[in-house]
């Protein structure tokens, strides 16, 4: 059986499955627009009487003939299907938000109470469907360059930044917590395998609730043995723009659907001092030695539209302790950020490979260098230098779509409030 | 710089980076043996001192001359880098565990407390490169189809498969759990978006403690509108010759390594009630009624060698809630396994898709209802029917292996014991 009607266009007599989407009745005939995995067509239905419902789940038996009618919201114009039987597969009960909004605007609260609803919306599949390929396309770029994908385990024994933003979990008779980041794991990888990437879902028990923020997201890392953070940006703006070229190309009708005119972004590379400078020369008042807030984030992006804006050179103490201080006398570490679209995608630098630097700047960062010893331990037998970096799916999505709320891009979303679905 | 010595062949002045894999003393010359992210090839050093110790990462400045020795444990034998400058990056400690290992065998358990190291042994280097091949190719294989990858949360607010195996989590006010099953996800992204995969961790609170039990692995899931059990069984058939198609091309050398001759298996399908019968013919003693057990698994891969056995039509009692009743009379479901060499890879099987049968199913296996409520009323506007499967990462590797324990294929594994590294 052929399920889908752009496979069987061809024949005449048909059998497929798909979604009443809508429907409507003129005397004997009853229209219907219907849905399957790709598209959106027109049913006839003549002299028949059928329980009708919107979204319910129908197979049906008809053919094909030419149409006269060619509506826009139609992906297949030019035939209709004359339905001879149809059977009512899974009934539909009326619906708790629509699945096509005619001037209706759902709340994205409710949106996402039923979600498993809203992703039948074609914008809302057109997110995901782009999504799709934005990690894909990472996975590919780094695998094709003989990068191994490691996976970094969520369970931990220790917290990885020193921070309290943890959840903890009753691990049999231990205590654990969810990993907030695959970072040490990572580090681990890339000083014996060489080239590693993984792209793993970490937890942050951050208790704000804005809309950038989630407390589960998934990460896109690589860490790199024998490189350092200029060696590792170039990789991220390569990267990035084999993402946007991969999404242009295979996402070509949901960029359409969703009104976006994506461009492979060109890398701008801004010292943290200069970044600082530009912003107070553009009348962003800003003090050297703050974090880029949003608001600097969204004015360095008009300054550098379509650009992937590399800030570098940060200041040790706004970088956590495993972070290389590239001068130690002028302060400066070998921290970057990436900026895409006035959003910071990415962060990254080079790590510190030697146990007594590490040891060092954990008591700098007042941090017990005893809580981090088997880490440091790692160190002790031949680490080269290592650098990489990690993209936050999520907000990547976001950026490139130009999306106002994470979880627009988050498919079951998981805030301070949200547990379900 | 280039780095590694496989790069810089064509010329003669070099500066590569590598670890020394050993060294030996011989009047005034000393040999190391010398390890970068490809080789392991030879080093000379004349007349000259150097604080030398296994596992050190060092940069050497010299030049490249034809090898006199070829050893068997080089992979680059035809030529040999004389030393003029050695700067010790990283310094070495003396080693807890071997990385050559000559006779030795550590165990498992301290293998893995120094995971780091153990890792730089070419023949765990291999195990890893397979497992990174196998995961990427399973996502191709489904991402070419026109999948879309899906991220289900790890973190959830009910028990999916209404079992006590659960690890609780502490989430801000509220109890949730970590997920043990993408599977209640991944049918709300398949009853809307069509064909949805996705590869992420799970966690099983399991008290034993075997050699095929993890509490956290890696499952990689699929779920198909319109398709029934028998359709996905074709599907992870395909996807399985696939991958081990890819392994074979993709991981030669370390195939090799290994000693495996890998076959790419055919399949073999059985009913639950026909494999039953063809084990008691082999003299495997074993009631209708009863789950596979190990000793069974590997029974039938005697009989069937070489073969994806896939065990369908199973009785509906040894099967999930969510498993579709395929012949009630006949107590029949529509759930199966697949075993790979003596192991089971995967499950799955068709689901129920209508709310009132589930609801009858939930009440049969003792289960409430009322604790499925947001699951079941999914359902309630036009689910298609749909099936899937998920193949266990650690599980196909160890099977593509022949490993005897899992731990082998987990970098980082959690058990009841262990935490860490």
């Amino acid at each position: 059986m052929i399920k889908n009607l752009r496979d069987a266009l061809g024949k005449k007599e048909v059998v497929v499955e798909a979604w009443i989407q809508d429907y409507r009745s003129s005397g004997k005939i009853t229209f219907l627009i219907l849905r399957d995995l790709y598209d959106v067509y027109q049913g006839v239905v003549k002299n028949k009487k059928i329980d009708l419902s919107q979204e319910s789940f129908v197979r049906i038996k008809g053919y094909l003939k030419d149409a006269v009618l060619k509506s826009n919201e139609l992906t297949i114009k030019d035939k209709e299907l004359v339905v001879e039987e149809i059977e009512i597969v899974s009934p539909a009960d009326p619906l708790p938000i629509p699945v096509v909004e005619k001037g209706v605007n759902t709340g994205l609260d409710k949106r996402l109470d039923y979600r498993y609803l809203d992703i039948r919306k074609p914008s809302v599949r057109a997110i995901f469907r782009i999504e799709s390929t934005i990690i894909n396309s990472f996975r590919r770029f780094f695998y094709d360059k003989g990068f191994i994908e490691i996976q970094p385990p969520g369970i931990i024994a220790t917290s990885t930044e020193g921070g309290t933003d943890l959840f903890p979990i009753k691990y049999f008779e231990k205590k654990a917590f969810l990993a907030q980041s695959p970072q040490l794991y990572k580090q681990l990888g890339a000083i014996s395998l060489g080239r590693v990437f993984s792209t793993s879902p970490v937890w942050r028990a951050e208790k704000h609730n804005t809309t950038r923020h989630l407390n589960e997201i998934r990460q896109l890392d690589i860490e790199v043995a024998m490189a350092d953070d200029m060696e590792v940006m170039k990789l991220l703006e390569e990267c990035i723009q084999f993402i946007v070229r991969s999404v242009k190309k295979e996402n070509k009708e949901d960029l359409e659907l969703l009104g976006i005119n994506l461009v492979v972004p060109k890398a701008v590379y801004l010292s943290y001092d200069g970044a600082i400078k530009e912003l107070n020369n553009a009348g962003y008042s800003i003090s050297h030695g703050e974090d880029l807030d949003p608001g600097a984030e969204r004015k360095l992006a008009e300054l550098y539209p379509d650009s992937i804006i590399f800030v570098h050179s940060w200041p040790i103490e706004l970088k956590p302790f495993y972070i290389w201080p590239k001068d130690k006398n002028k302060g400066i570490s070998a921290g970057f950020d990436a900026l895409l679209n006035g959003l910071e995608i990415s962060s990254g630098g080079q790590r510190i490979h030697r146990p007594e630097v590490l040891i060092e700047v954990l008591k700098e960062k007042g941090l017990n260098p005893e809580n981090f010893k088997w880490y440091i331990d790692a160190f002790r037998y031949g680490a080269p230098p290592h650098s990489g970096w990690s993209i936050g799916l999520e907000r990547i999505t976001m950026a490139l779509l130009r999306l106002e709320n994470i979880r627009e891009v988050a498919l079951f979303p998981r805030d301070r409030h949200r547990l379900t679905p």
